[in-house]
């Protein structure tokens, strides 16, 4: 049987969000959301995650008509995870007010066997022992982790486990400074290469992304946007658009993952413009197409020094 | 009689500054001094300022042999402007524990005749009112400023004059919100440039900076340093590197602009690597290539999408 290319371990949720935009209750959320409707873009990706009995069948219908594999969703006794948070005018970081774990308390991921040996993993935020589990179980080619503070801070040693055997990273500045303990991002790409990924990526929120191998260092800039009205799902989207467009084309050398970055960029650029996943909900290649094509020209300047 | 190609009226001080790594009393400081020694790389420049009777040979003899144009820096009675400052282990902004103006108190910069009319002039911070004195009677052919919190808030109407008579602006972000009431930076960035100012320049610090034009949005990442020392002098000698490189060449274009912002990329990251002026000392023009072709790499994909 063909493995699916691309999976993620991560979550569905029930987010209420307020920005200084507006605010919306009870919506579609989660990290595997945001990752698999940003990945679909360019492959086929499927979920390990759970849902409780609340969770509507028309959720999980917009996410099938998006071609994302199901296989690996359970749906359980209990309650859907609810997030509930806001964002203040700066709109820099969420706020959280709530969090119900609910059916992720007792967890246990179940793993069809058509994900086992797929080319890339995602492993979104979660605890890094089910992480480690999932990682053991699936055997991807490839992987990448992501993480928060929350486990830096009371699963240190496992995360740092989980380090040593995932491919690459994703990561926000703030989390690799404390986990690196240094201000300096240069200085905390280099220490995480140190630890066994081969790739770093370190996210800046509005001032982009920075990528770290042991050959190359890349910036990538935020698409520049007037108006941001909902920052809910801005890394899980980068983080999918950029493993998705390098599951699409099987190459995990800087050269692609520089260019991928790019592509999650741009995907994470639409998302935030609109609350929740509602951006998804129209987005086209060519949409994809035309701010990667404005991108390579802020970056540019003239080479003759 | 032949002008200067390229003014700044700004400050030469004693700055005594504490960072993580060090500690240095009484060195020499200011936005005109940090400004001169990196756009001289470039072009001639001159100095508008002011010094006390305490301000020793050796500074002036040091600026002197960099070729630094001293027609404009009057030697009066009084002491010399000082800062005491400190940075903590973020460096992220400079904290001042005391500012001495001194003879800046009484301050009326006399204006070499050399100077009138020059291709470029820079007001470094600081009174707008002082600022809208010298564009007046310099009369340049361009011209940019620089201003902070300070003057936003107590003297917002005279800033207002000065952006709309300049040519173009450099204001860190911080300041760009504050002025522009906004938090998003595409949006100051526009605001700004509805005032009057057809070139706009925000810095971001470690993150870069960002240009705006009525036609063009620029991106220049920050050199990556994995040791900064001394921040300090770093958002003055970025723009001295910018304006020096563009008075060097006398296109007052866009894409100038973005070639001489990774110039003053470039310069600034130098500065920061040691305290003071203590890099201006032996840096050379291949430092500043080799850099220049680091910026290229840094910032380049593949634009096959």
């Amino acid at each position: 049987m063909k493995s699916v290319n691309l999976v993620v371990l991560g979550t569905l949720a029930f987010d209420s969000i307020q920005t200084p935009f507006g605010k919306v209750e009870n919506v579609l959320g989660g990290s595997a959301t945001y990752f698999s409707l940003a990945a679909r873009n360019f492959s086929e990706v499927g979920i390990v995650g759970v849902v409780g009995k609340d969770f509507p069948h028309e959720h999980l219908e917009f996410l099938k008509n998006k071609k994302i594999d199901l296989r690996g969703v359970e749906k359980t006794e209990g309650k859907t995870f609810r997030w509930e948070g806001y964002y203040e005018y700066d709109m820099d970081q969420a706020h959280t007010l709530k969090t119900e774990l609910n059916v992720l308390e007792t967890f246990e991921p179940k793993i069809p066997d058509e994900y086992v040996g797929c080319e890339y993993l995602f492993l979104a935020n979660t605890d890094p022992e089910i992480q480690l589990e999932v990682l053991k179980r699936i055997k991807p080619r490839h992987s990448f982790c992501d993480t928060m503070n929350f486990w830096i801070e009371h699963k240190n040693a496992e995360l740092t486990e989980l380090l040593k055997k995932v491919d690459g990273v994703f990561i926000n500045e703030g989390e690799a400074r404390q986990y690196c303990k240094t201000p300096n991002l240069i200085q905390a790409g280099r220490k995480l290469l140190k630890l066994g990924p081969k790739k770093i990526i370190i996210k800046k929120g509005e001032s982009g992304a920075l990528f770290f191998s042991d050959k190359e260092f890349f910036v990538a800039p935020a698409y520049p946007l007037e108006i941001v009205k909902d920052p809910t799902g801005a890394g899980d989207s980068f983080a999918g658009g950029t493993v998705g467009h390098l599951a699409k084309h099987q190459e995990f050398t800087d050269a692609a993952i520089k260019k991928s970055m790019v592509c999650g960029s741009v995907v994470a650029s639409y998302v935030v413009e609109n609350f929740g996943v509602e951006s998804y909900k129209k987005l086209k290649h060519e949409h994809i197409q035309e701010r990667y094509d404005t991108f390579k020209r802020i970056v540019a300047f003239d080479h003759e020094f």
